[in-house]
C-alpha cells in the first residue's frame, strides 16, 4: 500500500468520548456559561482531535514549505523568482517574520524544501533544510501541467514524511508556505475543486497592480483551459495546476490528521494544501485549525468549502507560517481553559440563579 | 490642582515623528509590502504612543478592578453579588480565566477593590489586592444616584494612583473588571454618552433570559430617567449611572495615557470606563488598543464612538481582563515585527519588481 493510502486509512474522526469530557468540564468553569466562547468551541477540538480532555499542546512546530513555480514565467507576481531561495536563507537565518512570530509563539520553524528553483544542498547538508525537493520548480501550468502525477504523489508523500518524522517532538503543527508565485496555482487549486469563477477568487498576491491582476486571472485561466484537471481526481488537480510545496502541505495535513495531532493551517497556499488533503480524505478537516482569514479573496471561499471559521481576521498576506504562529497563542490558551480554570465546586463560588 | 485635571493636562497626541521612523522601517522588511497588514498599523500605535520606533512591551499588568452595584437588587444578573467578591477570592488564588490567560500572556495580574460590597481588608493587608475601596457598592441607580460626585471623582482617581504606582513596572497596561450586574451601569453610561437607544445596546451580560432582558432594559430606562445624567459631563453620567470600577477603569486610562503607556482595552465593562477616559479627554484614545469584539451588542458602539476596530472577535463575554490579556500576545507581535526582522537591505533580499 502506498504511503498516502496507508495515512489515510489511519484518519479517523474526533473522539467524541473526549469532547464529551472536555464539555463537561467546560460547563462546569467559574465563568459565565460558555463565556470565552471561541476558545471553548476549540478546547472542544482539540479534546476530540487528541483524543484527552488535557490536550497537550506545549511543543510547537511550524514546517514552511518552500517551492518554485514554473507559472512566474508569466509574470503573475510582483517578485522574482530569486526571492524564493533567498527568503529560504532569511529564514533559515532567522531573519523574516516568521521567525519573529514563530519565537513569540514558542514555535520551532522548520523549513522543507519541496521544489526550490536552486541547489541549497549546502543548507540541506548542514541540516538548517529538511531536504525533500522533487525537482527544481514546476513547469509553467499555462502550457502545459505543472509536474508529472508521480511528481504530485511525491509531494504529498514528502509531507506526509515530514509529519512522521517530527510527530515525536511536536504536540501542535502549524503550515507555512514560500514560494513566488504560488498564490496562482492555489487560485487554480481553488477554482476546481470548488467550481467558483477564476474572477471571484483570484487576489493581489504579493501586491500586483490592476493589470498585473487582470493577467493573473487570464493566466489561471488558461492553465485550467490547457490543462483540464479533474476535480473529483485530487491528485490530478495537483499535478496540473498545483505546486510542489502544495502537495508537501496536503501531506503534512493528512499525515498530523493519521497521528491525531492538531495542524494550524495558515494563509492562502496552506488552505489550498488543506483542500487537497480534504479532497483526498474529508475527515482531515477534523484536525485543521484555520487560523486567520487572509487577505487575499479567494480564502474566504476554501474556509467555507472547508467548514471553517478562521480564529483571525488581522489583514495579513505574507504567509510563511506567520499567521499559524500567531493562532498558535489562542490554541495554547484553549487548552489552559482546559486544563487552569477551577470549576465552581474546586472554588466555592456560587452558581448561577434561575432567572 | 486636582489629580485628575493635572493627569488630563499631561495627556497628549501620538509622537508622530515616531510613527514615522517606524513606518520607514516597516516599509523595508523582507516580505510584500505591508504584508503583516493591522499588525503593523498597531506597530505604527506603539511607536507614536511610547515615543520610539522600539516599544518597550515586555512588562505587561492587567489590573482587573472590582466593584459592586446597587443596581443588583432590581434582579439583571443571573447571579448573586456574592459571586463579586468569591471571584475576586478565586483570581487572587490563581483559579480563574483571566489567571490561565494573564499566564499565557506572561503578564501579571493585579486585582484592585474599588468597591467590592464585602470586606476584603484580609487580603488587602496581605498584599494580595489593592486596597482603593470608594464604598461598598453603589446604590441602586434605578431609585436614584449610584454615587455622589465626589465618590466619582475618588474613583477616576484611584485608578489614576494605580497606574502612577505600577508605572515603573509596567511597559503595557491590560483593563479588567469584575462585578456582578456590572453591563447594566456600562450599558447606561453608553447610552447617555452616545445617544443610542436602550433596547438596541442592551446585552445578556452573564447570560439572563429574554425576561430579564426586558427587565434590564426597564431598569437602565429607569436609571436614567430617575437620575437624568448630563451626557456633556462624564464625571455626572459616571456618579449617576456608573460604577466604582468603571470609575477605576477610566483612571487607569487616563494614567496610562498621560504616562505614554499603550493600554489594552478588554470588553464591555473596560470600554465603559475608557468612554468615560474619551470624554474627558479625547487624546487619551491614541493609547488604547482595543482587545476584542464581545458578545455583548453594544460593545461595537462603543468602538465606533472611540474610533477602534477590535484586534479579536472570538464571541468572548468574561471580562476579568481575558480578552485584553489574549490581545497582548499581537501587542507583542506587533513589536516584535518592528525589532525583529530584517529589511532588503540588512538580508540581502531582492526588492520586488515594477509590475
Amino acid at each position: 500500500m502506498s504511503l498516502i493510502k496507508e495515512t489515510i486509512s489511519k484518519i479517523r474522526s474526533q473522539d467524541a468520548a473526549a469532547r464529551e469530557r472536555a464539555k463537561a468540564r467546560l460547563d462546569q468553569l467559574i465563568m459565565p456559561h460558555w463565556a470565552l466562547g471561541r476558545l471553548m468551541d476549540l478546547g472542544l477540538d482539540l479534546a476530540g482531535m487528541t483524543g484527552t480532555e488535557k490536550p497537550p499542546v506545549a511543543r510547537k512546530t511550524i514546517v514552511t514549505m518552500a517551492g518554485d513555480h514554473g507559472v512566474a514565467a508569466e509574470g503573475v507576481s510582483k517578485y522574482p523568482q530569486e526571492v524564493t531561495p533567498q527568503m529560504v536563507f532569511g529564514i533559515v537565518g532567522g531573519m523574516a517574520g516568521i521567525n519573529a512570530m514563530g519565537r513569540l509563539a514558542g514555535a520551532r520553524v522548520v523549513v522543507a524544501d519541496l521544489g526550490v528553483a536552486a541547489d541549497l544542498s549546502a543548507l540541506a547538508k548542514a541540516g538548517k533544510i529538511i531536504d525533500k525537493k522533487v525537482a527544481l520548480g514546476t513547469k509553467n501550468m499555462a502550457v502545459g501541467p505543472a509536474m508529472t502525477r508521480a511528481e504530485a504523489e511525491r509531494s504529498i508523500e514528502a509531507g506526509i514524511e515530514i509529519a512522521n518524522e517530527l510527530a515525536e517532538t511536536t504536540d501542535v503543527f502549524g503550515t507555512g508556505d514560500m514560494g513566488i508565485a504560488n498564490t496562482t496555482p492555489s487560485t487554480a487549486i481553488l477554482a476546481v475543486l470548488c467550481g467558483v469563477p477564476v474572477e471571484e477568487i483570484t487576489g493581489r498576491g504579493t501586491g500586483i497592480d490592476d493589470a498585473t491582476l487582470q493577467h493573473k486571472i487570464a493566466v489561471v485561466k488558461k492553465a485550467i483551459a490547457v490543462n483540464k484537471p479533474k476535480a473529483a481526481d485530487p491528485i490530478d488537480v495537483l499535478a496540473k495546476v498545483g505546486g510542489f510545496e502544495i502537495g508537501g502541505l496536503a501531506g503534512l495535513v493528512l499525515g498530523a490528521a493519521a497521528l491525531r495531532k492538531p495542524i494550524v493551517i495558515d494563509g492562502f497556499i496552506s488552505t489550498a494544501g488543506a483542500m487537497v488533503a480534504y479532497a483526498l480524505e474529508p475527515k482531515a478537516a477534523d484536525y485543521m485549525i484555520a487560523a486567520h482569514r487572509s487577505v487575499e479573496q479567494g480564502h474566504r471561499f476554501m474556509h467555507t468549502h472547508l467548514g471553517k471559521e478562521p480564529l483571525l481576521d488581522l489583514n495579513l498576506r505574507l504567509g510563511e507560517g506567520t499567521g499559524a504562529a500567531l493562532a498558535m497563542n489562542l490554541v495554547e490558551a484553549a487548552a489552559r481553559i482546559l486544563t487552569e480554570v477551577a470549576t465552581f465546586e474546586e472554588a466555592s463560588v456560587s452558581h448561577a440563579k434561575d432567572n
